[in-house]
């Protein structure tokens, strides 16, 4: 059984877990806190990750503690056996994919929508509008990828799932025209069909 | 033989990547390269990394091509068999410092190389300030972690090969106090006497 700790509202990384779990078909429950009347996260929260984000899950069989998520779809892959290929070209192919989200597509929207949401300066808008010509450029750079492909690594994997959750908040959140990205749309399409995904919706 | 694709100068996620093939005692050429004279990268570099980022690796015993130097550091664990533990809790746990280290301290640590050496507005220094705290803050996590520890996760692993060559820039670049750390510095040092890490300085 996972634990999946997740605030009170979704986001496109605890989407990614909810999607491989029911990918997966691997059993869990939501352990959802709020934030201290401080402002603090709950020391409990800390102890499971001394970096403050979410998610994180502690895996019951084993005392597993995980967090970053895609550290977690890792995790979930090897523990299923599903969703990362055996042979290690392929599956060093998957990884490239996974850690291109985590220090690229979703670091720089880490940054996004900080300069959205909190960032006050005057100057904020010209930040922002660095971030987003990045995620244009992550955007151009999977739409070369799937040109001709189904998924981003030839079968559906852990990196579809890390990269697909940001598909629906392109447009609004980081001004990406998504008419210019006719395969990337179609990867969406095919993923958003999903059992696993219309159950994480 | 593994072909190491980086540009004249080298950079802490270069270092990573020496380190682990000197650890892992797997063959390797370096491929050095120099932008266009128009500024953008050459296409034969595209074609191996679409993101323009370095390191990059080709392993000719296969041909897989890799970038993002943390999924190159799985890859060549996997290839090598070392550095990376086999039991599935273990080898999460790794996993989890190891993205820890794509999606925070790296990607933190290229935002302040940004706003150090790029940016010229007159609020970079606000922002700069911004990624120093947030450093710092990894920082209090790693010193935490390291407590009583001789590694970040048990073991010698691919999680300290990627966030050891940070170490010598945190003082100079984010203003860290390294004197706050001293399990920080004790696990630097340690790691800075091994034979892998002496050749890849």
């Amino acid at each position: 059984m996972i634990i999946l700790y997740m605030m009170q509202s979704t986001s496109p990384n605890i989407r990614k877990i909810t999607m491989m779990l029911n990918e997966a078909g691997l059993p869990y429950a939501v352990h959802k806190f709020e934030k201290n009347a401080d402002g603090k996260l709950p020391n409990e929260f800390l102890a499971i990750n001394p970096n403050g984000t979410v998610p994180a899950i502690l895996d019951k069989d084993n005392g597993a503690v995980l967090f970053e998520s895609c550290a977690i779809l890792y995790y979930l892959a090897e523990k299923s056996g599903q969703l990362l290929p055996a042979e290690i070209k392929n599956r060093g192919e998957v990884m490239k994919w996974l850690v291109f989200e985590a220090a690229n597509m979703g670091a720089t929207m880490g940054e996004l929508y900080y300069y959205l949401l909190q960032a006050t300066d005057e100057l904020a808008d010209a930040h922002l509008q660095r971030y987003k010509n990045k995620i244009n450029q992550f955007c151009v750079i999977m739409e070369r990828q799937l040109e001709g492909e189904a998924y981003l690594c030839g079968e559906y994997s852990i990196a579809d799932i890390a990269l697909y959750p940001w598909y629906g908040v392109l447009e609004d959140m980081a001004d990406v025209s998504l008419i210019n990205y006719p395969h990337l749309k179609k990867w969406a399409d095919t993923i958003s069909q999903r059992q696993a995904a219309i159950a994480s919706a």
